[in-house]
């Protein structure tokens, strides 16, 4: 049982997604958009948080096999919800790839991630996933809602810090927590170890979250595989920003008169660094950077309440290969 | 017994669609958007097909309250199809009232399909309707790939009857297939019982769908509660046009002549005008009422194989009710 393992198990859950995105007999390019799906790649971050929350219950060793198809179906979830959200954030590349709508248009892009939704439920009820399968129904709702959420507060500049928070954790923190929870129960976790599982996924998944919107500030086109700034330039208001808002005054004002281009669609590049540094110069990267290590430290809490075991020494790495120089 | 406590059974299937569209603590948009679902009105055949069918098994009267549940979360299918159609459609109103997507954006009703489709799975699992659980995702699954066909044919002159009926095998039949199965299954139907009703209700899909593309050219806006040949200008391949378009020339050079002008988005309301014409002209309206008369027989041939029961006689009530006269 080491972290090569997991590389094995991984595998074995590629085999199960790819599995489950084949589509038989129907029109071509519904196999196109599956095909396109499944070659996407992805660091399968889910599906790791799974396993690794087995691994604490007794029954880990004989279902083995069982939690691989569980994870593929999360993984599932996970892409299911990014060709949705490509769709809302038109988004024209994804890890420097083309995305689904940008390639096949909207309306293919809704039933492709609809395709993939009707799959997970089948697998769920074919596999006999009962103790798990309405935890998989709240995940995707509190999803749709963090996405509604999020796009009620468009180009919005009285966003608030709460709301963005209530956002993120249907956007990402809810589906982590899922992966954590629905592997701690399969493999028979006692009750105390799933809820310290749970709250040590979802609070992964905020700091996953607030570290993606921080690398929109700290990195360049060419290491994302995204254009900069799209979340900004697509009215998203992201954690940095919404610091700068929350503060009020000058920085407030260069934001809210940034936004405006934004939504005019006249952001130019020359627009795209003065946010940055109105960012930085009003401490919105920063206190973003203290949240993200608040989050690591919650997420390190929740697994410290864990029987020794071998998981909390692998989370602990995943949370501090997280985690970003200051 | 009768058709009056169908009546009573159907309000109690409303409460629960209500009780399943109701938002607690979201943001307000997210309320609205679901309870303009929940007020869109409509037939409710779906509900109507399932609880008919589960009169026929022995468990229907311990179960009442039970199906009027199953029966909500097929509505809750139905509702979230048309949520993600009229998204494609771009059509801006059904039954005469704004669609989600014209009033809320495209974006809004992409997450309001999905929320609905969640909340789905959510009571298939809490209420442990396990054994048509896969069924619904089988349903869903068959939907979208009716729509990638029909998708995949926008346009298209190229398009054949037979890809238009395993494209409506998928928008319309499958559903209905799924309430009469459903229903016959929860109820405790003998499998031959549960295979006639399917049957049953899968024809009468076929009828519905065909019945729903003749209206575009008999009736005028005012009755359908949406614009007259929405679906040709959008680029819908309905059964009247294809066969005009198989039988060949001079009926196939103006429909292809029309179909490039809808596509350039000029086609007028002498267009619309001259369409209606060839169709009738060319027999394609014609073959298409015969086609449905074939699957109304046919519908009413899986009813037959019914051991006597009331079921029967509503569900043959039900079909003639959809019959055109010609």
């Amino acid at each position: 049982m080491n972290s090569n393992s997991i590389d094995q198990e991984l595998s074995r859950v590629e085999e199960y997604y790819l599995e489950y995105l084949k589509s038989e007999g129907a029109a071509s390019q519904v196999g196109d958009v599956l095909s396109d799906i499944s070659h996407s790649g992805g660091k399968r971050i889910r599906p790791r948080l799974l396993l690794l929350s087995a691994r604490c219950g007794p029954l880990y060793e004989d279902r083995r096999d069982r939690l691989c198809r569980l994870a593929a179906l999360v993984e599932m979830v996970h892409a299911a919800s990014l060709i949705h959200d490509d769709i809302v954030d038109d988004s024209p590349l994804r890890r420097g790839k083309p995305t689904i709508q940008s390639k096949y248009g909207k309306d293919r892009a809704v039933y492709a991630g609809d395709l993939l939704l009707s799959r997970i439920v089948r697998h769920l009820f074919s596999d006999h996933f009962e103790d798990v399968g309405d935890l998989f129904g709240k995940a995707v709702e509190d999803m749709c809602i963090g996405e509604l959420i999020q796009m009620h507060n468009l180009f919005n500049p009285g966003a608030t810090v709460k709301e963005y928070y209530r956002s993120i954790y249907g956007k990402t923190a809810a589906l982590c927590r899922l992966a954590c929870e629905a592997g701690a129960i399969e493999s028979g976790c006692s009750p105390s170890d799933v809820e310290a599982l749970s709250a040590a996924g979802e609070n992964f998944g905020y700091l996953f979250q607030i570290r993606d919107d921080i690398l929109d500030f700290i990195s360049d086109e060419r290491e994302q595989g995204k254009p900069t700034q799209s979340d900004f330039r697509g009215g998203i208001m992201t954690l940095p920003v919404l610091y700068v808002l929350e503060k009020g005054g000058r920085g407030r004002e260069a934001v809210e008169s940034l936004l405006k281009k934004a939504s005019d669609g006249t952001f130019s590049d020359s627009d795209e660094a003065e946010l940055c540094l109105v960012v930085k110069k009003n401490g919105g990267l920063t206190q973003a950077m203290l949240d993200m290590e608040t989050y690591a430290l919650k997420a390190l809490d929740a697994i410290g309440a864990l029987q020794e075991c071998e998981t909390g020494k692998i989370f602990r790495t995943m949370v501090e290969a997280l985690k970003l120089s200051r």
